[in-house]
């Protein structure tokens, strides 16, 4: 927990919050706080600063939030389309999205996906919000990655031109195969401000769900010669992404 | 499980095999595979190629390997030296480096590692063999990486120039590091054939431990943005490593 996220719910007054589940035990036990010490927080979908340690209670504490600015805005913005994962896959998925800046996720069916996956607990919200939290606070972040769930394949990728109307032409779209011989700098030469990432299920997406991917403008690219498991493919990706914007620099 | 590793002792005589385990399930269920089919297979440190299945017995099923010839050699050579991470944590360093092909894992103490992990019955060779051969059969590799642990931190650290004294001044050290500008690829312009990585505990190293790295020769790279969980820092700076391999070829 590299960041005390505090959400609506922990807030007493303008500048007071008061916590009792494991971010205090965290700021307690774990950076050992004291009363005055300060802690680096965030608001939900808000500001970055610090909180000032004002009282220890016997199953509480209370914070005074100072400091406060905006975060820096993310850029490039990405996108991740995933075919929906068993949960356990899910949880990483959903962390490392969010520790690494993802802004939306879209979790699709696909042939290789399990029809069970659709009905697990962890697809409601305040379940797929716990690790997207865990995610933000390991990375530092305060916007919450939205997700959405597609139980249908084929129209929601070809709705996927109409979804990103605006700017659908010259978002870089990137599916990550197998097969692809090129790798992500191919394609990255004139440093787009938005990305889609399409990662597909353990043994990848059929050759009909990656020839419609196609069809919509996505280009196959390498992440290396490894298989993957999904959530290292996605860690991959978006370290590939990474590098590319520390070349730029 | 896209290569099935078969084991000596799985070895009835010159080409045949049987197997009780998950593998067999594997072929059974999920390759649905039968009398006759092959499936794709790797000898432990040995050859890879195919295994024909000829018996399906009660509790058993019996191969044929057929078509076998040396896998490719990995290059660049890399080796990893992590920080000794609690054992949820080090199954996922194992695996991903198995299946990302590090020939040599190096487990280290350092002063944010918690002394009991060196005590978790993981470290026993038969328990850390079970995710590198996870990884490696998601990797579809047979080399067994090695790995050594080291309960003294300094003393590994300044007899790593003894330790690969053939290469030493060549070696590419790299040091992920969250306040490093520099990127992988300011330190790749030679194309290295080995690689040699340190990973720091959750927290990183404290600044000593930082600086003896570097009087050794190591250099901080940055991996990106965002604050990485070990296992992620392993797979982010791995999949580093290929996205420059793929920019020379």
């Amino acid at each position: 927990m590299n960041l005390i996220i505090l959400f609506p719910k922990d807030r007493l007054d303008d500048l007071t919050y008061r916590l009792s589940d494991e971010r205090a035990d965290h700021i307690l036990h774990i950076l050992k706080a004291k009363v005055n010490d300060t802690v680096e927080i965030g608001l939900l979908n808000g500001q970055k600063g610090f909180a000032r340690l004002t009282g220890i209670e016997k199953e509480s504490i209370t914070l005074i939030v100072e400091n406060m600015s905006d975060p820096q805005p993310i850029k490039p913005t990405i996108d991740l389309i995933c075919a929906l994962p068993r949960p356990q896959t899910l949880k990483k998925v959903l962390a490392i999205s969010a520790c690494m800046g993802v802004r939306n996720i879209h979790l699709i069916r696909a042939n290789r996906v399990e029809k069970s996956y659709f009905q697990s607990p962890l697809l409601e919200p305040e379940n797929l919000n716990r690790y997207l939290i865990e995610g933000m606070a390991q990375g530092k972040l305060t916007r919450l990655p939205t997700v959405e769930i597609h139980d249908r394949f084929k129209p929601f990728v070809q709705e996927l031109p109409e979804r990103y109307s605006d700017s659908y032409k010259t978002l870089c779209k990137l599916l990550p195969d197998l097969c692809a011989t090129e790798s992500l700098q191919s394609f990255y030469k004139s440093y787009p401000d938005h990305i889609l990432i399409a990662i597909g299920p353990e043994g990848g997406f059929v050759p009909f769900e990656a020839e419609l991917f196609q069809s919509v403008g996505f280009v196959p690219i390498s992440l290396g010669r490894s298989i993957l498991r999904v959530e290292n493919a996605v860690t991959a990706v978006l370290s590939h992404i990474e590098l590319m914007i520390m070349m730029k620099n």
